[in-house]
C-alpha cells in the first residue's frame, strides 16, 4: 500500500479535536507547537465551534477541502463509525489512537479487523490503532500523541516503533535528530516492516533505527533488508524477544507471532542489518552512523584521554571490548611527544595531560598527528562532558577539534564520556556539527563504534541475498526418511554421497562384498529406526564375506527384538570410511523465514561448547567460508598441534550445496540433520556418514 | 603508619597559599567553600600578608600552634626544602600536588626518594607527590586541588584513586555520596593499598571504592581484603591492566608494577572483592551498595515497567545479563491484575500501563504485592528519568515508592533508567532517602545489581584464607625436575602418588615386572628431558618381562640418540594407568600474591576453549569444589551423555592437597604440572599420570 497519504500527507484531519487533557488535546497542542505552518490541518468536533481559536469542523465530511489523512483521537467505541465517514472522504491515510484492539483478547480483536476490512476496501494506510501517531521532521509534519519537549529535533534518523514509549524515550534523548519517529502500534494494516521499508526509500532518512516485538511480513522485511544492504543504507534493529519470557510479551503486547530469535540474528548477519539489544545501543549506534560524515576504512583506533587513569580505564575497556589499538609511527609519537610535558609519554590510548588539553592548538596539532598515521582509522576523544562545566576543559577540547575538522582527513573521530550525564547542549551540538558523535558511557559507546565498524566492512557482493520464505505451514504432521532415502535425497539434489546400497537377501550381501570390497559398514534402514546404534542396528568394520553375512542376519534380528513394528527396508551397505574431523551440518527450517543452515565441529564442541553458527539459504562461498573462519573450533581445522591441515574448501563447497537443496525444498523440508560428515586432509574431501531428512506430510 | 594526622588532622596548614589561578589558589577557593570553620586552617606564603582576606605566614614554623597537616602547594623544585621545615614542625601527615618525581623518569625518581627518606625518618604519612589531595566529608576537611561544583555530597562511599582523574569524575557524578574522596598520586609512602585499609576500619564508610593501577604492598591488600570479607564490608575496585597495554600505561603512570591481572582476579574473587571493569561499573556498583538499606536474600527479580515496549526490552536485558526472573505467584497476579485497565496482562516484567503509573495508591498497592510475593527477592523499577520533565509520570511514580518504603519489607527495590541524563535532582533526593539506588542505563544497571548479587551470596566462613604471600623473588635461575623426582615431591608432601620406581638396570626391570606386574608404562627419566613423547622417550602398554627389557633398552637408545647431553636418572617404570577423564591441575607463583591453582579438562577444553579457573592457594574444600562446577566442562564430570558420574569428591580433595603444597611452597616453586590427572568414576578415585616441578634455585 502506497503510504505517502499516511506520511507525506498535504492535509489532515484531527478528529476529537479539543482542549482538555488526553489525547485529542495533545495531539492539537502538539500540531500548534511544532508545526509552523497549520492551515492544511483541520480540527474536527461536533461539540465545537473553535479549539485553541482554530476553526472546527462538525465532521470530516464537512472540511471542503480534500484531505489526505484523518487523525482519530475518538474512543475505541467510536473508531468504526468515524472511520466510515474517513473512508467516504477519501483520505488515503488514518490514524487510530485509541487502545483495546487487538492487544486486549477476542472482542478487541474482532473489531480490529473490521476496522482492517474497511481500510483495505479503501485503500486507507492505516497507522495504529493502539499508537501514539507520527512525527516527520523531514517535512514538518506533526499528528502525534507524545508529551514531548519542543526542540529542533530535525535531523537524519528514521525510528519506527511497535512500542510508543521508545518513540517517546528516544524524543526525550537529545543527541537523537530524527527524519521521522513513528509509533506503530498494533499495526494490523501497515506494518512495522512497510515502515522500515518507506524509510530505506525516504531520502531524508540515512539511518533507520527500529524497536520491533514480532515479525508479520517477512518478505517485506527482507525486501527491505535487501535494499538497504545494496544501498548501503544503516537498518539498526531492536529486535525484542531473546528470551521466551520476552516472546511471551510480545505476544501479549501487539498479537504478533514471534520468529525464532536466532533465526531473526542469521538473517540480520546475512544482511549487514546491525542487531542491538536495548534501547541505549539503539540510540548510540543510531546517532554514530547518522553524525559521521564517512565511515572507518580500517578497525584501528587511537584513544585520546586528559588522564593516565582514564587512559588506563580505556586501555580496558578497548581490550574487554576487542577494539583494536594503532601501533602509532615513531614519527607522529615523536611530534605529540614534543608537545607534552617533560614528564608525559605518548602512547595508544593517550594521556595528553591537562597542559595540552587547555591548549586549543597543542591538542588540534596533535589530533592531526593521530589523524595523518596511516595506521590510525579513526580517533576516539575519551572525556566527560557534563551538563554545567566546573573546569572549562571540555570547550577548549571542543575547539581544537573544530579545527581539525576543517582538514577534511576523512577518518571519524568519536567522543566517548566515562559517565553519564545530560552532556553541555553548546558543546554537543558543535560536535554534532563538525560530524563528531557523542556517544553513551563505556562500553555502550564501544557497542557503537563495533557496530559501525561491522557495518562499515560489511559487503553486500559477498553474499547470497536469495531467502528461501517458506508457504504458510498448515499442515503440522512430518515423515521422517530412512538413513539411505535421505542420502539419495541429498544425491539427488547434486550433494556428493558415495556408494549406498540397501540389502534385501543374503545375496545381496556377497553382491555388495565383491562390488566395494572391505572394510564395510552395515546399518538398519528404516525410516522408523532414528537411533540406530541404540538397537544393535550399525556393525562396522566389516572385514569378510562371512562376517558380512553375520552381521546382516544380527541386524535384522536385533532390529526385529527391539522394534517389532517397524517398517525394516533391509540392511543399508556402504564402503565404512576413514575417519576424519566429525563435523555436523544441519538445517532447520524456520516457518517465517525459511531453511537456516548450521554447522559445528562435533562432540563436546556442539554439546558442551554450542559452538554452532547459522546462516539462511542460500549461501555464497564467501558466506560458508566465513561461517566456518568464526567457529571456535576452526582451529581444529587448521591443523590442530601438529596434524594437517583439514580440507575446509570441500567443506565449504558442501556447506553451499547443502545450502541450495534447503532452499529448493524450502516448502516441504523440515529438518536435516547430517551428523557426522567428516573432514579430511586438505585435498581429500568430506564424506557424508549419516544423515536424516524430515519432511512435512503434503 | 597512622594515617589520623593525614586524613582526619585537627589543624593543616596551605603552603603556597595563593588567590591566583593555579593550584595554590584552588585549593584555598576549596577549603574556603567547601569547609564550614576554617579557624584551624592557615595559610603559608611568605609573599603575602593575608590571602582571601585570612591571615598568612611567612612560613609554616611560624604559625603559632601546632599543625598536624601540612598541604604543599609549591612547585617541585621547592618540595624538599619545605618538606624540612615541615618535619621540623612535627607534621604528621603532608600532602604533596606536584608532579614530576617518581612518574618523570630517573632525576625525578631521585627527587622522590630524598622526600620519601624524610618522611620515613619523621614519621610523615605522605599523600602524593602528583596527586589532587582529599575530601573527608565525614569531618568536613577538604584539603583538595579539584575543581568541583560545591554541593552536599556527604555519604559513605569512601573513594581512593592513583589517578586525580577518576576522583574528580566520581565528583562530577551527581549521585555519589562520600566519606572520602582520597587521590593517592605516586604514592610512595602511603599506598593505595594502605588508604583501602583505613576505610575499611573506617565506621563513616560503609563501601570502599577504589582505582588501581598497580599493586605496591599485596600484605596489606590481603590484609584489608580479609578484614573487609569478615566485617561483610563491601569493596568495590577498578583495577585496570586487563591487557598488556594497560600494564604498560600503568607502569608509565605510577612507576608501579602490576601483578598479574588473572592473579588478581583470583584474589578479589576469593574474598569478595567486586571487580568492576570501568568507572561507570564503579560508581554503580558502589552508589547501590552504599544506598541499599539491606542487601537481598536471594537473587530472584521482579521488573516493573510503563509500557510494553520497556518490558520486552527489560526482559531481554535480564536474560542476557543472566538475571533470575520471579515466577510471581497466582495471588499476586490476580490482586495486579485487578488494578490494571482491560487489556493489559499481568507478568513478570510487568507493564503496569500509563493508567496505574499515574496513579500513586494504585502503584504503591501493585509494588507492595510485589513486596509481599515470596518468589521476589527485590524489585527493579525501569523507567527513565531526566533532567527536566516533559511529563510528570516519575512524581508519581517516586511517590508511590514513597508509600511502600514506609511498609519495611526488606527487599531492596532499585530504580533502572533507559537512557543516559543527567537526573531530574528532586527525584533522585527522595529515592536515595528511601533507599532506592538509581543505577545507570541498561546492561550497567544490572551489572551493578549483579555484583550486588553476589556480594550478597559471598560467605566468607566458606573460604581459606590464608594467602602464600612469597618472599620477593631475587634470582631468575630455575630448576625443573624429572618426572620421578616431581612426583617424590609431591608424595613427600601428602598428595597421593602411586608407586613409581626409577629403574637402572635389567635387572631393576625384571624386579618391577614382578613387583608390580602388567600393563607397565616406562618413560625417560631426567630433569633435561621434558617433553618425553617427543624423543621417544614414552612406551605404554607393556605387557611382558620380554617387552620391558626391550622397552627399557629402546627408550635409553632414543634418550642417547636425540638428547646426547641430557643427564639420566634412568627409566621410570610404573603401572599403566586406566584411562580416566583428563584433567590438569597447575601451579602459577605469582611473583606479588603468591601460588594460584589453576584447574582445567585437558585436551581442547583448555587449548581451544581455555576453559580453566585460578584461585590462590589455599583452598577449602568448598573452593575446590566452587572451581570445578565452575567449568564449562563440568558436564563431562557429572556424566555425560549416560556415561557414569566422576568422582569429583576425590577429585576437590587432590586439588585441595595441590593447594596445600604449594602454600607450603610459596617461597621454592616456580610451577607446578600435573598433566593430566586421570578423573574414575565415582568413588574410584584420582590418578596422577605425569608431573613437573620448577622451582626458584637458591
Amino acid at each position: 500500500m502506497d503510504l505517502n497519504g499516511l506520511l507525506k500527507p498535504k492535509s489532515f484531519a484531527i478528529i476529537g479535536a479539543s482542549e482538555k487533557d488526553g489525547i485529542g488535546g495533545d495531539v492539537c497542542r502538539n500540531v500548534m507547537a511544532f508545526m509552523e505552518d497549520i492551515s492544511k490541518v483541520y480540527f474536527v468536533n461536533p461539540k465545537r465551534e473553535t479549539v485553541f481559536e482554530k476553526k472546527c469542523y462538525p465532521s470530516i465530511n464537512d472540511i471542503p477541502e480534500p484531505v489526505d489523512l484523518a487523525v482519530l483521537c475518538t474512543p475505541m467505541g467510536a473508531v468504526y463509525s468515524v472511520m466510515e465517514q474517513v473512508a467516504a472522504k477519501g483520505c488515503k491515510g488514518a490514524i487510530i489512537f485509541a487502545s483495546g484492539f487487538g492487544e486486549a483478547g477476542p472482542e478487541g480483536k474482532k473489531a480490529e479487523q473490521e476496522v482492517v476490512d474497511l481500510c483495505i476496501k479503501h485503500h486507507i494506510a492505516l497507522m495504529g490503532p493502539n499508537c501514539a501517531g507520527y512525527a516527520n521532521y523531514a517535512e514538518g509534519i506533526f499528528p502525534f500523541a507524545f508529551l514531548a519537549e519542543k526542540r529542533d529535533r530535525k535531523g537524519s534518523i528514521g525510528l519506527a516503533s511497535q512500542s510508543g514509549q521508545v518513540c517517546l524515550s528516544g524524543l526525550d534523548y537529545y543527541p537523537m535528530r530524527f527524519s521521522y519517529v513513528i509509533s506503530s502500534g498494533n499495526s494490523p494494516v501497515i506494518s512495522i516492516e512497510e515502515y522500515i521499508d518507506f524509510m530505506v526509500d525516504d531520502e531524508s532518512t540515512k539511518v533507520v533505527a527500529a524497536y520491533v516485538e514480532g515479525i508479520k511480513k517477512p518478505e517485506v522485511l527482507i525486501r527491505a533488508f535487501e535494499k538497504a544492504a545494496k544501498k548501503k543504507k544503516p537498518i539498526v534493529l531492536l529486535k525484542v524477544g531473546r528470551s521466551d519470557k520476552a516472546s511471551e510479551l510480545a505476544a501479549s503486547h501487539t498479537g504478533s507471532l514471534s520468529g525464532s530469535d536466532k533465526s531473526i540474528d542469521a538473517i540480520m548477519e546475512k544482511f549487514g542489518v546491525i542487531r542491538v539489544n536495548d534501547l541505549q545501543e539503539l540510540y548510540a549506534t543510531s546517532i554514530a552512523l547518522a553524525t559521521l560524515a564517512e565511515l572507518p576504512k580500517g578497525k584501528k583506533a587511537v584513544f585520546v584521554n586528559v588522564s593516565g587513569g582514564e587512559a588506563g580505564v580505556t586501555a580496558d575497556l578497548a581490550y574487554l571490548n576487542d577494539i583494536q589499538l594503532s601501533n602509532l609511527g615513531r614519527d607522529t609519537l615523536d611530534k605529540i611527544g614534543a608537545k607534552l610535558p617533560f614528564y608525559a609519554t605518548p602512547n595508544n590510548p593517550l594521556d595528553v595531560t591537562g597542559t595540552v588539553a587547555y591548549d586549543t592548538e597543542a591538542l588540534a596539532y596533535t589530533v592531526e598527528q593521530l589523524m595523518k598515521d596511516p595506521e590510525v582509522d579513526f580517533v576516539v576523544m575519551a572525556y566527560t562532558i557534563t551538563y554545567v562545566f566546573a573546569d572549562m576543559c571540555v570547550p577548549y577540547m571542543v575547539a581544537s577539534l573544530e579545527a581539525v575538522a576543517d582538514k577534511e582527513f576523512r577518518k571519524p573521530i568519536f567522543w566517548l564520556p566515562f559517565t553519564e550525564h545530560s552532556r553541555n547542549e553548546e558543546s554537543s551540538d558543535k560536535l554534532l556539527k563538525i560530524n563528531v558523535p557523542l556517544l553513551p558511557t563505556g562500553e555502550y559507546g564501544l557497542k557503537a563504534i563495533k557496530n559501525v565498524l561491522r557495518f562499515a566492512a560489511y559487503d553486500h557482493t559477498k553474499v547470497n541475498m536469495e531467502i528461501g520464505l517458506p508457504k504458510p505451514v498448515e499442515q503440522v504432521k512430518t515423515q521422517a526418511y530412512s538413513e539411505y532415502d535421505s542420502m539419495m535425497k541429498l544425491k539427488e539434489n547434486g550433494v556428493h554421497i558415495d556408494e549406498q546400497i540397501v540389502l534385501k537377501s543374503p545375496d545381496d550381501v556377497e553382491k555388495i562384498c565383491d562390488k566395494i570390497g572391505f572394510p564395510l559398514v552395515f546399518k538398519i534402514d528404516s525410516q522408523d529406526i532414528l537411533h540406530k546404534s541404540d538397537v544393535g542396528g550399525v556393525i562396522l568394520k566389516i572385514d569378510s564375506k562371512e562376517r558380512a553375512l553375520e552381521a546382516y542376519d544380527q541386524i535384522l534380528a536385533n532390529a526385529k527384538k527391539h522394534c517389532p513394528d517397524a517398517k525394516i527396508n533391509g540392511v543399508l551397505g556402504k564402503k565404512m570410511l576413514g575417519m576424519g574431523v566429525e563435523f555436523i551440518v544441519g538445517v532447520n527450517n524456520d516457518p517465517q523465514l525459511g531453511p537456516m543452515v548450521m554447522i559445528g565441529l562435533g562432540g563436546v564442541f556442539v554439546e558442551i561448547f554450542k559452538d554452532v553458527v547459522l546462516r539462511p539459504a542460500k549461501l555464497s562461498r564467501h558466506e560458508a567460508m566465513e561461517m566456518i573462519q568464526s567457529l571456535k573450533g576452526y582451529k581444529m581445522l587448521e591443523g590442530y598441534r601438529g596434524s594437517t591441515p583439514k580440507d575446509v574448501d570441500a567443506l565449504a563447497d558442501f556447506i553451499v550445496s547443502i545450502a541450495e537443496y534447503a532452499y529448493n525444498h524450502k516448502d516441504t523440508l523440515k529438518e536435516l540433520d547430517i551428523n557426522p560428515v567428516f573432514v579430511y586432509d586438505k585435498g581429500k574431501g568430506v564424506a557424508v556418514a549419516d544423515a536424516l531428512v524430515i519432511e512435512y506430510v503434503q
